[in-house]
């Protein structure tokens, strides 16, 4: 018998007055036991599922830094180690698809470490139905976006599940990449004094997969920004090296969710100025109409680089040589003022809190 | 519109005659181009999916290799690399649950290719709605499973997809592992006169999933074998050394996919004795209730090894004093007649050949 009773040694429902004042409260008290689709939004409903579910019973030294990837010591090499679940929806969108956005997502978290991605396995989940044409076109973008970046797909696992059991497509990839020893960005190493540099126009991803699901109500030219850094990093490298202390791909959650978990992380104040974030103006009409704020929207081409101020001068230009970082740009700073806290400098002169996003935005971005 | 059409770029449909006789096929003409159940089942369909539209895009001399993990150099070191989805139907069995299995399948792969198991990501697709207590007593057994053979859990990724668009939770583990230099047992170094061994009792996985879906209409105290190999692959490792030279654990499509392909990679032939195989007495009576063959019911916790027959004498004993091999036992050898080819010497004195399951036994195994 399939009934679902409340056992007797299961945790008491919370209080209602912990999450609302009761008849009113938009959540039901059932919920709280049960996954949400906040759960996945790379918000704070994401930190504390980490924090309080995975981290105590998982939990170890590694695990717990909490970086974009792993830094592991494996025999006498020092390896990044990432892993990411793709669920996005639809398939394929405009700039991209799940095969490419496989290998962009996973990459770029490995060199955000500053690794040099070499391996990536793929496990697919596929939906009993899926048409072989669309799976044969995912796999072939797949196949293009690890060859462009010299990226070996090594091995890999499929299973098949029942229809209505999945989406079509769910693609796992986790990805090597070795670690040279003195190029070592690390979202703890901000330091008051620092610049922050976005390497090009933020929300397109987002705003590219809203436009796929026909949510925005009118056509737009904008495309998924999906790309590997693998080359901007280079130039960071070469550039700043070292010093380079910070680098972050703002997925899920967008820019400010990133540097919140940066700012926290460091335990720095960051002050960004709202009139230097490239926003391209399809994204700022598409936000406006959905009420939705750019730095919220998830990005898949783009990273955030926090470098010493004295380097922007020779960085800015040397990133805007390149195709993906053309509007490559100086976007605010580190300050030692309200240590873990993101504020946002308005055009007409006032500030605002930019916090982390509480739940979710759009599910399935990625 | 999401509507279905044939585009005009798409291929036709294959000729009826290359399915069945038409109007009494029991697959219709369009699934063909669709994904099947049997797409997931490790038997040919699997395999003719990896090599007509995996392999010709993702491949690489790494990847064509498919052994259980991939074998690199990265730095200094040599690494395996395995990846494996884990979407077992229920997620919670006797002897085990999809966490501890998610543990155990990886870290198994890594062995069965000599590696010591080190590390490993895990990527969860929760679906909404799901328990939080189902969540936390998988993320336990998970830890448990990991910490019971000192591997270390290091990366890890969270998507919730809606209701209805998973069943439960899926979970990717990716395990990475050192290998040394001498001990590198691989599928196609199996040669004539090497004796074949089964560390443990055949089909208790697949026959105790079966009997937690309530499939078999009576009650069993069968438990799933799920278990780390790691110690059995040390036993070998020290008592036959560099000569095992075949190391499999037969999950999905059981003992017998396991040595089709072993004897496919090998180019040898195989040959079983039926009256040696260790087929617990309730596995034999739902396979007979079922109409199932023990050697395609999936294991997940013994293994295949192909020794040298002058090391039997030895290696028996020496297994048989661990609680997971107490039931080792010799069940056939390497000929070299008929390449590629496992035949059963059954307890009448006949032969029958053992091929590749074609579809799917039981879906969701694992």
């Amino acid at each position: 018998m399939a009934t679902t009773m409340r056992r007797p040694t299961d945790p008491a429902p919370p209080p209602a007055s912990s999450i609302g004042p009761g008849p009113v409260c938009p959540v039901p008290l059932e919920e709280t036991q049960r996954v949400l689709l906040g759960h996945g939004s790379g918000g704070k409903l994401s930190a504390r599922l980490l924090r309080e579910e995975f981290l105590p019973h998982l939990g170890n030294d590694i695990l717990a830094q909490l970086g974009d990837a792993a830094v592991l010591r494996l025999g006498d090499s020092d390896i990044a180690m990432s892993t990411d679940t793709f669920v996005v929806k639809p398939l394929e969108f405009p700039g991209g698809d799940i095969g490419s956005l496989s290998i962009h997502g996973t990459i770029n978290d490995l060199a955000m470490m500053g690794a040099r991605p070499a391996f990536v396995s793929a496990g697919f989940v596929l939906e009993e139905g899926l048409d072989l044409d669309v799976l044969r076109r995912v796999v072939r973008s797949m196949g293009r976006a690890a060859t462009e970046v010299g990226v070996r797909l090594v091995t890999g696992d499929t299973k098949v599940v029942e229809r209505g059991k999945a989406d079509g497509i769910y693609i796992n990839t986790t990805g090597l990449g070795l670690l040279d020893g003195l190029f070592r960005p690390s979202p703890d190493r901000a330091r008051p004094g620092d610049a922050i540099i976005v390497s090009g126009p933020i929300g397109r991803h987002g705003i590219a997969i809203m436009a796929a699901r026909n949510a925005l109500g009118f056509e737009t030219e904008i495309e998924s920004d999906s790309a590997p850094l693998i080359a901007i990093v280079d130039i960071l490298r070469n550039t700043v090296g070292v010093e380079t202390r910070v680098l972050r791909d703002p997925t899920r959650g967008g820019v400010a969710s990133s540097l919140n978990e940066i700012a926290a992380a460091s335990r720095v104040g960051i002050e960004l100025d709202e009139e230097s974030l490239p926003v391209p103006g399809e994204v700022g009409a598409a936000c406006e109409l959905l009420g939705l704020d750019p730095l919220y929207v998830a990005n898949e081409g783009i990273l955030l680089a926090f470098i010493p101020e004295s380097a922007v001068g020779r960085v800015i230009p040397a990133l805007r040589a390149h195709p993906l970082a053309a509007a490559a740009t100086r976007i605010g700073c580190v300050v030692d003022q309200h240590p873990g806290m993101v504020v946002l400098r308005t055009a007409i002169g006032g500030t605002r809190v930019v916090d982390m996003l509480p739940g979710d935005q759009l599910p399935r971005i990625c």
